[in-house]
């Protein structure tokens, strides 16, 4: 059977990437993605094809590797962090269709989520939302409410695309509307250039990061209401320090 | 400074380990952990002090971990799945506490809500809430409230710990509570022994999952309302199929 590889590269170098990701990529003749995280592998597979397109060209992307590997090559679909989280992953299924000859292979991969939360300690470490802030795709009222429906259910929240130069209120919006349910100290962080070249973090309370100004390449963290500042990280209890005191 | 790595091994086997993971154990001479992923992994470092502890006794194997590493050694805890997400990550720090010479460095792996997803398809490729299940420290009106939450604002779901011995009718529960907003036919499905031999998994309706029997080796998934069957897998429609049309 033809085989289309569905690959999360995680955050940024070679190094986060699991063994599996490799061996899908070892083992494919072609390899498509978006140019910025072809780039990222290139060197190491200097043999391989290559077919990259711009962003935004998604759609086109995921036809031209499903179509890749309907005509008998073994083809990578490469995708930043998870391939499954706001990845290829779901449109590569839409675009293969119903009935394919082609074997899909997801490659799970090492989410900003996952990577982001490392980095500032342990703000996911109970129950979780992640939200994407972006409404290309959206409309922003599902956001909103799920912005609400998080903050009130006091989940530790986990954003994504929090930010660009169309949407440069948009983490304010989102902190205005939890802080309709959390406190202004509720511990907050975010991570920019996870496991690249100037990766840097900050943590601080919802009510300043209600003034942050983030980029695109930004993933902000909303602790829940017990996260706490520890060692100048983040630290959501699981409830063991009941059991410690 | 002493360094202590909090590392997440992903779902099983060596393959799903990054290469920062694998570097990490490579530098720790003290590896710590929960028997049963120690044993995932002890073959491959003969060289290397273990130090394992039953389930139920985390405290105690975080206070080992930490009073190793301030003794001087270099020392892994693993985890499986993620350390940052119901893994050992905020243990570690709280016991470290606030002015510990130790450098903690969280070491983040592929949890099971990726690993999981990627079994089934694109379950969570759009927005997401991951909620456990287990109330042995969470109180269940805690759990319910989140569970309602997700279910009205139309997240898709991933629930750890859907099962145990105490508490065989959780899942049913949690169903019950997603079936006020959601409709019956919603698609789901699960996965039990993620990466493991006997990996198995199905896909279902809410009104289907229902009724499943499932044990503490299984992590369950619950669509958004949009979520899809294709093809035999999950699919979240992230917005891109408006445009393909």
């Amino acid at each position: 059977m033809k085989k289309l590889y569905v690959v999360g590269l995680g955050p940024g170098g070679r190094e986060y990437m699991t063994g599996e990701a490799r061996a899908a990529l070892e083992d494919s003749e072609l390899l498509c993605g978006y140019t910025v995280y072809i780039d990222l592998i290139r060197a190491d597979y200097p043999d391989k094809e290559i077919l990259t397109t711009p962003m935004t060209q998604e759609i086109e992307r995921c036809r031209m590797a499903v179509e890749a590997a309907e005509g008998g090559k073994t083809v990578a679909m490469v995708c930043s962090g998870d391939a499954g989280v706001y990845g290829m992953a779901g449109l590569i299924y839409e675009v293969a269709g119903e009935n394919s000859p082609v074997e899909i292979v997801i490659v799970p991969g090492i989410t900003a989520a996952l990577s982001g939360a490392a980095v500032l300690g342990a703000p996911l470490v109970h129950d979780f939302a992640v939200i994407s802030l972006s409404d290309l795709l959206t409309p922003w009222e599902t956001i909103e409410k799920r912005l609400r429906a998080a903050g009130e259910a006091d989940f530790s929240l986990c954003l994504y695309n929090p930010s660009s130069k169309k949407r440069a209120d948009y983490l304010k919006r989102a902190c205005d509307i939890l802080l309709e349910s959390r406190n202004p100290e509720n511990a907050c962080g975010w991570v920019k250039n996870i496991g690249r070249e100037g990766q840097e973090y900050k943590v601080m309370t919802l009510a300043e990061l209600r003034e942050e100004q983030v980029d695109m390449f930004t993933t902000v963290f909303i602790g829940n209401s017990s996260t706490k500042f520890l060692g100048g990280k983040l630290v959501t209890p699981r409830g063991y320090e009941r059991k410690m005191k």
